[in-house]
């Protein structure tokens, strides 16, 4: 092989995986992935409601999409993902952990939909981080009750699903209780998915699907992991009457989601003639080690063809994890740490290319959505006197990746479907 | 489903795990798989040479296959391993460091080969563990020198390829330098591998593969990496002429293998209506980060039927790490700290059991090859007050799958392929 072909497969391959890339974050591009559900327009009035990272920028959809209709309402979105939204106001409040912007938000949310007619319709605009921007303490609580209760839960050892069930016996929105306070408008929720399995009932903790759980189960998980929570939390959950308020069954449509980012990476492969294999959508644990698991299935392709024959490309979705050791850490996201470590475990392979990155635009908290391997990527580091397993040791992997031009950078798409990982073998 | 219904499926789970199991230790058993790549009886003499942890029990195969040839030989094992094999001598060397047992052992290999006519025959039989089994300086260089070399290259970041190729350029038996001196006898190699890619040239140091490296290439190693050696060891590369002495072209015959026991594993879980996928035969990685990321596929199977469609199986080989911290360790190998750490990250999934064993029948320094994962195996651990949890964090995962009866022994199978791991999902 000349140098010549190899510039043009090492330019053909990064297009590939670029627009691989591309491909899944458009699929979840809030704009058209909520006009693609958008019901029938309502006879009387629109609420439009929601709570997420990506949920200013679907109420921007419904607002330009209808502009005939008696349509207001309020969404909250994190700090920095505000976009205007015509008719619906937009608020900012605190993710990841919530403030009294969150409480406020939820409040000027249960009002909206309150005293509306069969014939209105609200519609729920839920998104990753929904349920850290709306927070609705019941009854007699506080956000410092809720909060506290919070920290408990994370020290116990409860599973996710136990912690989601006592948090939505402690508020007045989560749980279904939305869609009760809508009662009798109907209604109807898009989400966009960032949980494995998009469980409408686990994605900003389900305020329009109804909790089948009782507060005596809530107590249960207290008593059951010896949890000590504020007085007021347990006469809470004491004096709780479980009727479950009169409201439809939940019409709840994922509009985008990790395995349809997926499955449109898939096809983009497909045009390339490339065989995608979706290894899954939720992927999780130590993204340097998860990196060495997939070169390993790399390798297969590679040398057995198993379990997919070359050319192909194995796509995940999910998030790592990144921890940070007593040294400290450099700049980076999870998206660059498992490229790097890829890039070593692969040694300089000749058949092995990667791109990572984050479906929102920022890994981590860094300008860049990810990086491209290839296999030069470990020389044109030592070239440039960047030694890859030392930027690995400190956690330095958006500083390498710059340094040899190698970075992604789409801005911020303003959606989020977790992370999407694509390794091609030539 | 009733409580029979699920002690049957549980019945049924485990014994399929445990058949696709024994179906790739079976597939790498030393004796059958030599005896189905035997040659053809030669006119000469047969004299029978090789290192290995399986190597004894390879001989004792072609001792007991071929009563009525004029054979002997000498074959050297890892202490333990030593069975009787007839008419071959069989040594003893240290492992995964050798001594001076391992040095004794080479010279009487390149002894037993000399002086053989073209109508002799030399099998060389080689398996995992021979390159420390089976040491030989090469002139005017001593064990001494080669460990100093050994230790300096281990930490001069180079490449496993830079490294044998300076070790080959230091021996006196391997790169090919064992067929070099049984000329003109013909030499058949048969392997048992347990190294990615089944490369001939690398497993055991490849003693009868002719290394195509110069002398200068191995100086060029140490120069690069700044690496200080012996002067001894300097004075034999630049000295050394770079003639291939006169031998035919290898015959090298895989007759075990990581992907070929996966292989028999895929077809046995066909038996029992189960897909398997083969997701590589040397995946590496920390194993419990391996085990998360594995279940991430194993749940993407479960909801969306990818990378395959349940009934499925997941298979892989390799060896995972564990990486012991600063509190120390209980007992338990790679495969029961994969196995805990897979049970935790599937939270009792009712739709995923497991098995995991190195194809030796030792996980790490245990009597058993590994062990079970259910979706009752959280549940009865803490019925049993075992916290998985607590069992994971001081790498005690050996004793936690004592306590609830399911680890799987098979005894030592005097083979290696290495581990191999199979994750059903019903």
């Amino acid at each position: 092989m000349t140098d010549a072909d190899a510039l043009s497969q090492d330019e053909q391959a990064r297009a590939t995986l670029r627009a691989i890339f591309d491909a899944a974050v458009a699929s979840a591009a809030p704009g058209p992935a909520v006009l693609r559900h958008l019901p029938g327009k309502p006879k009387g009035r629109c609420v439009v409601v929601g709570a997420g990272k990506a949920s200013a920028a679907m109420a921007a959809a419904v607002d330009a999409a209808w502009p005939d209709v008696d349509l207001g309402g309020v969404v909250v979105t994190r700090h920095g993902h505000a976009v205007d939204a015509g008719r619906i106001e937009i608020r900012e409040a605190a993710h990841p952990v919530p403030d009294q912007s969150s409480v406020e938000a939820a409040r000027r949310i249960l009002d909206a939909v309150k005293g509306l007619s069969p014939e209105d319709l609200v519609l729920v605009l839920i998104s990753g981080g929904g349920s850290s921007l709306m927070v609705a303490p019941a009854d007699g609580l506080t956000l410092a009750d809720k909060q506290a209760v919070n920290a408990a839960l994370l020290r116990s050892g409860a599973t996710i699903g136990e912690m989601n069930t006592v948090r939505k016996h402690l508020s007045a929105i989560k749980g279904g209780r939305l869609a009760y306070a809508a009662y009798p408008a109907r209604v109807i929720t898009l989400v966009i998915s960032d949980v494995p399995g998009d469980d409408p009932g686990a994605i900003a903790s389900g305020p329009t699907v109804p909790d089948i759980s009782k507060s005596k189960d809530a107590l249960d998980i207290l008593d059951r992991y010896g949890m000590v929570v504020p007085r007021a939390v347990r006469d809470h959950l004491l004096k709780t009457e479980d009727k479950t308020p009169e409201s439809p069954p939940p019409d709840v449509r994922i509009v985008a989601a990790p395995g349809a980012a997926l499955a449109a990476a898939a096809a983009r492969a497909r045009d390339f003639g490339v065989m995608p294999l979706v290894l899954g959508d939720a992927l999780e644990g130590e993204a340097r080690e998860m990196a060495i698991v997939l070169f390993g299935i790399a390798r297969s392709v590679c040398q057995h063809g198993l379990p997919v024959a070359a050319p192909a490309v194995l796509l995940s979705g999910g998030e790592g994890t990144v921890t940070i050791g007593s040294k400290g850490a450099g700049a980076g996201g999870r998206n660059t740490e498992f490229l790097l470590s890829l890039a070593i475990a692969a040694r300089g392979h000749p058949r092995i290319w990667a791109i990572a990155g984050d479906s929102d635009g920022i890994d981590g908290t860094e300008d860049a959505a990810g990086a491209i391997v290839t296999p030069t990527t470990l020389a044109r580091g030592a070239a440039a006197a960047l030694s890859a397993r030392d930027f690995l040791e400190r956690h330095d992997s958006y500083t390498f990746f710059k340094g040899i031009g190698d970075l992604v950078k789409t801005g911020p798409t303003l959606t989020n479907v977790n992370d999407i990982r694509a390794i091609l073998i030539t």
